[in-house]
């Protein structure tokens, strides 16, 4: 048994009867004429004939997974939400993100995780296809998800509430860097979901339906919102391009290669988080007006790569290797020591992270949330922050203001519940 | 003579050496290492022969307009933005809006308005096109524009500084409406970008663009950005819809249609706004959780209209006009008194209005950012406020809690300024 409150049982229906309808005294088939005061307003009744159930009257054409995709354009397109990964991380990147942090309520207990992650299963199967959750008010915002997925985090906190015992060891805040300037409102929290999707309009939408159902467990800490070139303006496949006018995500592992699983999913030794990665969140402001100053050559050796096409100033394309030996006629390297790429770059095959930013820009201050995903945080992301935090030539214009480490939980397949391996 | 800063003299090179290094005691030709004390990572002068230059690399194949144009994808669409009325009000609508309101410095005079609007002119056509504006420093970022356009707005602060007897009677807030909550934070300014386009990156790149060369002349007063379905998840032309989950934007005067001019274009009378639009920005927030809590026909007819496609609910499809006579077996009206449709709806051909809507969700609140254009709003947008303010079962679950209004500058041909008909 548990202090939940009872929005969390998945024994009952999960909404009742509208609560406006409990306040302003009608039963649950209160017309609105009556909730508003407007007895001539009231007709309706006459119209529809189950004006007292919450649940959308049942439209199969639209509940029905896929609905969507009959109509033109991408909207109806649904990414798989089942498998040994959750979708999101290694799935093709879309063209919009969104990162929502939540404290769980004090009073809830490890049976009140079980049922959030029950509660999220059903959401994120509902949303993903298109199918819409249950009981949702608005199914046509969910009828087109456009490659939308749901990729649930959980903190240390969530994992203390089930078994602090069970805690991996890198799951905490990470270590203080130099050139830090930490905002406490992006810290760390107990729950991350991360929305993506192609069109804004889902995505919304499905935040809103998770944030609902979550409000009797959680709390609302942040949210971060971030984008990368639209879905159709170019090529499928192009590498993003930052605020800072940069090629960004060259280089970095790839799904298809061999060593890319031992870097990013946690192994069988990793317990309950097997198959699912450490994710690291930084959100990094950029001084763009400081950065336009600085000359065209100035900006690309502060990477190694020019602006055009990303490609190494060493030569080639986009896709040539760097190559950090060559020199100048003067003797000096092509790839300055202190530049990004240089800093960046692991000759330990081992330390890699795959990375997978966004742009963000709220009309105040523009960025990247610099997202990566590692087995470890501790052997990966941090020797290569620590690198850069010591000596990187972007370090001028680029700082670090928020940072949060969440274990991405493992996948799960048809008829299973998400995070079932941590709740039992 | 003017104080304006010289920034914005239109006579001399508009950004000149880098400021930083000027600081650091280099000449325009001061090389980034020397700027960031790291004299062995100098190598790059060797390699880029003019390192000293503010201005891009001179790369034509990315400065010529349309550039962006032969690679797959919308993103190389270009908007004309030459024309009788600015692009951006009657073109077709965008996945992404921001609008961007700016106080202008004390200091600006009649003759630093016009040079504002030779630069906002310049900026325009380079942005609009794919060309990049003079000294764009990232002009990959600006190349493949995705329909973006750049549409200017004046509050009666500016035109003040012109000529005070040249001042649009209606150019001035609005009057106060009883459900007000209003922000001052989204309230009148100055100066208004609108910044439109299908992809969010060039917009955000236009936007500091902007704010760049704006910055000698206005500060930053309020960003409010916006979003419909994305381009390309959907049939073009299909209605938006709302975060209630609402068609919104059915019954709309339509440019190809007689009528549509007098409605929304100021005429010869108007002097110096001939061309010109008035503009009425409403931010409005929606109370979506307690939306959520009324049965699925309660919604209906709070707007009168389905929630599937936005049919009436006397019968038909979207397009099919509302029969506001339709009575229930029981003889009450099936579009209620107070339903948002029949409140909204105008029986005076001359009070209709040009409704242009995007929704908005910053995280923690979300809404619709309404606007509309008009000749005049008193005679336009103002009885039509004013009939939902009094009575609107909408009500319930909006707030206006931002409210500016623009005069949208006349068009501008090729070789023309911006804004010439005021400054002269
Ligand atoms: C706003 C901050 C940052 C910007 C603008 C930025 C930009 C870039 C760019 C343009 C490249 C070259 C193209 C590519 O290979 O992707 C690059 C490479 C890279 N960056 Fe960053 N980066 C930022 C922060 C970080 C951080 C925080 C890390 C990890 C701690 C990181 C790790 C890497 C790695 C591993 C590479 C590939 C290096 C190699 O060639 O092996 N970056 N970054
Ligand atoms: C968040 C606030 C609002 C929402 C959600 C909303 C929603 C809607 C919806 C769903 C419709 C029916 C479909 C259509 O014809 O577009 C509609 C119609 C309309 N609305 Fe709104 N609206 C809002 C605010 C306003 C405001 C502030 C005005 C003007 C003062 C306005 C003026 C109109 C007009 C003129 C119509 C067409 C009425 C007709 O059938 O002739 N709306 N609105």
């Amino acid at each position: 048994m548990t202090d939940t409150p009872e929005t969390g049982s998945d024994q009952e229906p999960r909404r009742g009867m509208s609560r406006r309808a409990l306040l302003t005294g009608g039963a649950a088939g209160a017309g609105i004429g009556a909730i508003l005061g407007l007895g001539s307003a009231a007709g309706f009744t006459a119209l529809r004939p189950n004006p007292g159930s919450a649940v959308p009257s049942d439209d199969g054409s639209i509940r029905s997974a896929g609905a969507g995709g009959d109509l033109p354009g991408f909207g109806g397109e649904a990414l798989p939400c089942h498998g040994a990964h959750q979708a999101g991380i290694t799935t093709p990147s879309t063209a919009h993100a969104r990162y929502v942090a939540y404290r769980l309520r004090p009073e809830v207990d490890a049976d009140g995780v079980r049922r959030l992650f029950r509660i999220l299963t059903e959401d994120i199967e509902g949303l993903a296809s298109g199918a819409a959750p249950l009981a949702d008010p608005e199914p046509e915002l969910a009828a087109r998800p456009s490659r939308l997925s749901v990729t649930v985090g959980v903190g240390a906190g969530l994992v203390d509430r089930v078994d602090p015992s069970r805690r991996p060891e890198w799951l905490k805040p990470l270590p203080a860097f130099a050139e830090d300037r930490l905002d406490d409102r992006y810290g760390d929290g107990d729950l991350l979901i991360l929305l993506q999707a192609d069109d804004p309009l889902p995505l919304a939408h499905a935040a809103r339906m998770i944030h609902r159902d979550l409000t009797g467990f959680a709390e609302h800490h942040w949210t971060q919102q971030g984008f990368r070139q639209a879905r159709g303006s170019e090529a499928d496949g192009t590498t993003m391009r930052n605020l800072m006018g940069q090629v960004d995500g060259t280089v970095n592992p790839h799904p298809d290669e061999e060593d890319f699983d031992p870097l990013v999913w946690i192994g069988a030794d990793g317990g309950w988080m097997s198959g699912g990665t450490a994710l690291v969140l930084r959100r990094i402001r950029m001084e763009l007006d400081t950065w336009d100053q600085i000359d065209r050559p100035g900006r690309e050796i502060t990477i190694g790569r020019t602006l055009d096409d990303g490609a190494p100033l060493t030569g080639g394309d986009e896709h040539t290797p760097i190559d950090f030996e060559a020199t100048t006629p003067l003797g000096l390297k092509v790839i300055p020591m202190a530049a990004h790429a240089r800093r960046a770059h692991s000759t330990d095959p081992d330390e890699r992270i795959f990375r997978r930013a966004v742009n963000y820009d709220d009309g105040t201050e523009a960025g990247l949330l610099f997202a990566c995903y590692q087995r470890d945080p501790y052997r990966q992301f941090v020797p290569i922050q620590q690198r850069l935090d010591e000596m990187d030539m972007l370090n001028e214009w680029v700082t670090h203001t928020g940072s949060a480490v969440f274990a991405m939980l493992p996948g799960f397949a048809a008829g299973e519940t998400l995070g079932a391996s941590l709740t039992g």
